[in-house]
């Protein structure tokens, strides 16, 4: 109950971030070429569908991590709100992506843009498990001190594995982009992963 | 309860999606003629009162489906955020429908690319429902595999009427576009129907 | 429980539609004169204010009517999806008006407008309500059927004195804004009215 | 329960102006010199921070007042309403001090435009606590009313600081913008007061 409000308003900040990014796709005007003109926005198409997983995804995570925190205090709500701010930026890290792959020019520098904000969500998500973990004050008992400490590491694996794919972005664009879908996909797709998680957690 | 966030996120993508359609109706600048240029517009209203009713649509039957869903896994959240991905799509593929009628160009194109969204849209969300009823893992004991088989059929109904729309849209596309309406309309209106699934579904 | 998602869904309309009304108030570019800029802004904050209050107003009611209704169907959900796309409607109808106050020009098609927008809300609100007491099958047992007739009398108030408001400015437009904006306020304002109707419903 | 809709439409719009901010950061069209537009967005960048990091304050609060909270009255509503058309307001407010920045001209009356505007606000925020709390009507027992008083006291700081703060803005603007920028971060940061806060909350 007392982490309910705070859920609620992430969840709306989340879903309009989410849905905020098709405005990033601006409709062509009608004309007789409407099918190729539609076809040549396929960057921001590409952009979307990264994107709208990429936040999908840390939504669910902010979920999972959310049902084992059951008290918030102000600290909390600062860091959580930082990560707000840094997933309501993502609208503009995606459209300033989009542009580029469309105009076929700096890449290096949207790849590192995007690629930073990832890394640096990434350390404020850990930066609210960790203060919530510490001397376990804000979890409850349906976790034990152990699991929260194997849930953080797996969730340091997630900015580390941005910072890598914006290292490799800075000197190689393409592949840069092409590993932060794969591990925007690798994260979501584990099934099996998350289903022993899910039923680990209230045990 | 352990579905209460998702269907929270979810409400929320719907309502934002649902809202942002009517940014696509441009106000126009305040004139001499400004009653005619309010009329000129009935392409944008047009296209916005059938989304409209369509996004409603779809958060109806989610609402139905979660219904009956107890609880939550990783691959669900997968088929549920590739679902809103395609609801939050919808406002751009209104836009390009009504530049198209208010051009009077490219509207094949445009009825495909709308019905195409929907079809897709469809199969998301039986995505959603298939995974959740598969082996009944994550349906609650209000209702039954063969209830559940039911509404499964029901719900495949939906993209293959749209299929068959998007075909003849693409012959005459202007037909495509009535029997989209037609099908939204048919599909909110038939209460006694929907009155008698809700009595059922609790029993 | 049953109308907890409807609610939800609609609380998410209503937050959407009031907040993008904002987005009208276009900032000027700053410069010298930035001042007198803002000032002549002045038809935007005009139009902000009345449709955030009546907005506000509006969702206060669907508040105190949905605190009778405990069951929901299809129908009720039909309805109540054309009275958020009226609500979503309004802040187009708000950016003609002001695009008309400010350029001087148009107003009693702009007032039009927006009184045929206020009307036709009314009505759909009525609907609903009627839709949810017909043979008191929506409604639970806190409320009797006397008292949600006299709600539904004082609910038709309403889209009536639209209407009058509508009549008097399609003649002297400025007359029409100033009653909608007297009865937007008239309607918050009679507290010892709601005070009364809030402690009357559990009873 | 009764307070609980009331609450989500807030979060609501808190949760959609907080997004709405970045809006405002309009995406450089890509170049070659992508990498200097994209620094020299940086008065946009400050300001989304302050914002940002100012409505998910107003949010803390507005959720802690409520937690005391028991009953809601129309005339609650009347000034939560007017509390969130401040809210609402604030992307606007942003967007003119971004552009002053950007500009180089105009921050003087930037500054005060968005002092003046946090003054306002809090001013409605103290409106519903002071409602709230009068004969101890709509508050609970969860809280003593020496202790809502206290808490009223410190409300009443905000509006006052950022009175100065306009105050001094008006005579050296940068040096108001940097107390509005001291004062949110000192409102957040004092953890201990907010734990202590917190934990006598209950008792």
């Amino acid at each position: 109950m007392n982490t309910q409000r705070i859920e609620a308003f992430s969840d709306g900040v989340f879903a309009i971030a989410i849905t905020l990014l098709v405005l990033d796709i601006r409709p062509p005007q009608a004309s007789a070429h409407l099918a190729a003109d539609l076809l040549a926005l396929w960057p921001s198409y590409l952009a979307y569908l990264i994107s709208f997983l990429l936040i999908g995804l840390i939504w669910a995570n902010h979920h999972e991590m959310f049902q084992h925190i059951r008290r918030v205090d102000r600290m909390l709500m600062f860091f959580n709100t930082l990560l707000l701010m840094n997933v309501a930026f993502l609208p503009f890290v995606t459209a300033v992506l989009s542009s580029s792959l469309r105009e076929h020019i700096g890449l290096r520098t949207a790849v590192i843009l995007y690629g930073s904000t990832l890394v640096i969500g990434g350390i404020f998500f850990n930066a609210v498990w960790e203060w919530a973990r510490y001397r376990h004050r804000l979890l409850g008992d349906s976790i034990a001190p152990a699991d929260a400490k194997a849930i953080a590491r797996r969730f340091m694996l997630g900015p580390t594995a941005y910072l890598v794919g914006t290292a490799i972005g800075a000197v190689v664009p393409v592949l840069g982009l092409a590993l932060f879908a794969a591990l925007i996909l690798f994260y979501w797709l584990p099934i099996t992963h998350g289903l022993h998680l899910s039923r680990s957690a209230p045990g």
